[in-house]
């Protein structure tokens, strides 16, 4: 018998009625709390304050959410579609770069019209594909991690950036992944975590669920990951990712091109774990994504202090990292190259 | 009449009984408050909490810290001899990485020690050396604002990591002098400070201190360098250093080298700004700079918030850039390069 690698507890997950039950990640490390979403309106604006993030994950919220528009209130069956398609336009405009949101959106939408247009229960129909959604995430997350478990050897020490982890998925996570199926299996692994500013993923979610699960961790600014990689030991870099354009360009958390330019400098791989459905063929080259723009004040305060006042703030959520930096990409179809990653097309 | 460069505030002065009235740094940009120092003790304090920082101000802030163990008390001229190279010893403790701390008390112990065999007032001459060691830096500040000038043209953007401006000098600073004099000559200047964690010197210093100057700063986080580098209108990088070794390896904040790879990667020049004082042609290269370890609670936390809970930090101060990083030292000698360094050593 295996040792499971998925951690005990969950980011998402339906209560009976069928609302849903969220782990508030912008209190995290301090505070464990769980909201209860009832609207789509609580589920945008939740995505959108990023109390639930991580691209996979917020393809399965949104999914989630929105079932939320078709729960039994005596509409007519047209009335609750076009109340469906609504939420999923009003979801899916709450974060521009995340491709698994568009995916997961369009899946609710076609199965909400040929739900309507079979006859069936429109909100037993969406719970099940939001749920299919989910069920499908986990299996990648395992896939992903299998696809990635030999480059992470006992006593190896990986280095990540932001968090894309269980707190970023419906599973294992995808750049944690192999780390949590290593683990798993037994090895001894070390994470070095950097801490993500502005938000501060990497030192309170991805530091904070790795210890929960019981691997060492050590916590460094982003400035600080050169020096770190330069002491030899990190065996490889594993990130997620919120897009992969259809050269292998990766956007990704701001800061993910900082670091690979430093794993480069330093002969340490760098690796992309991403689900197939991050990668989107549609889009030619880092180039063409989109890259969202975040209020100055994330920038400007941290931790409740104030730390740049009477100037200019520049605040991209993400960054784009160059195809040719990248030594592979973790998928659940695999370890892909820049020259496989076109397999993901068909 | 030429504009004058320099800010109309300083972060060390002498009251008027020789106490001495210091900027707290830890306290900006929220807060402008001045504490008096009137005990070796209180100074040596104030370094050891970067309630005053940066390289060429730790010298004049001990060399003036000294002088509070000389002031007239009753000694003989022995016992006072002996506070004075005691308080020495005792400042010098403070921060080990720094080459100009150990520089500046040696002057004060010489001229202690002379001062005594001369028969001089002890507490005046020191006051005197230190007052001297402080003048000088501030022309040194001016020299490497004019060694500097014609990397910063009109319309120019500079990115600086860190803060070694008015705040961390005894004049407009190291790193910051070409921009505070540029500026003075008239030229249109943007500067990009990256925020520099842990500590945030740039976000709370170097910002504070340009916004003051009215020279437009735009702050990003430390992991958006690469990304702002990308943009490529970035003219150079202008950093200070607290030690550079024999063979041109600087020690400067964390986060610096991971700068200097950025910068590499994107064809935009890196210049390191100091004093000859800075220059220690007595260790042989980077490998050798003992790098001071600072507390975890320093990365574990932000602005009054905790980030990190129940993981390892690592938190070194500094970094070691390679000389072969590095386009230029912006010296009180002139612009200098890798092989025109050796002339400091006369």
């Amino acid at each position: 018998m295996t040792q499971l690698a998925a951690p005990p507890w969950s980011p998402i997950g339906w209560m009976p009625d069928h609302t849903i039950r969220l782990l508030d990640q912008t209190l995290l490390p301090n505070e464990e709390r769980y909201l209860t979403i009832s609207t789509v309106n609580q589920m945008a604006e939740a995505i959108r304050l990023l109390r639930v993030r991580g691209a996979p994950l917020i393809g399965i919220s949104a999914a989630m959410g929105a079932t939320l528009a078709a729960r039994p209130r005596g509409d007519s069956a047209d009335g609750a579609l076009k109340n469906v398609l609504r939420a999923s336009d009003d979801l899916q405009a709450t974060r521009p770069t995340a491709v698994n949101l568009a995916w997961a959106l369009e899946r609710v939408r076609r199965r909400a019209r040929a739900a309507v247009a079979a006859g069936e229960d429109l909100h037993a129909a969406l719970v099940t594909e939001a749920t299919a959604i989910w069920d499908e995430d986990r299996a990648m997350c395992e896939l992903i991690g299998e696809a990635g478990l030999h480059l992470v050897p006992d006593g190896a020490t990986v280095l990540t950036h932001c968090n894309a982890g269980a707190l970023a998925t419906g599973g294992i996570g995808t750049a944690l992944a192999p780390i949590y199926r290593a683990h798993a299996s037994g090895r001894k692994v070390n994470v070095v975590a950097d801490e993500t500013r502005p938000l501060l993923q990497g030192s309170r979610l991805t530091a904070w669920e790795l210890a929960r699960a019981g691997i060492p961790t050590t916590v460094i600014t982003d400035g600080m990951v050169a020096s770190r990689l330069r002491r030899g030991d990190i065996a490889c870099v594993i990130v997620g990712a919120d897009r992969i354009a259809n050269n292998g360009d990766v956007a990704n958390k701001i800061g993910t091109y900082t670091v690979a330019l430093a794993a480069r400098s330093h002969g340490v791989p760098f690796y992309v774990a991403a689900p197939r459905s991050t990668f989107d063929p549609a889009t030619p080259d880092g180039a063409a994504i989109p890259i969202e723009e975040r209020l100055p004040d994330e920038v400007r305060s941290s931790g409740g202090g104030v730390n740049a006042v009477r100037v200019e703030v520049w605040n991209p959520a993400f960054d784009v990292t160059p195809a040719e930096l990248i030594a592979g990409y973790i998928t659940d179809a695999g370890l892909l190259t820049r020259d496989t990653l076109g397999s993901l097309r068909s």
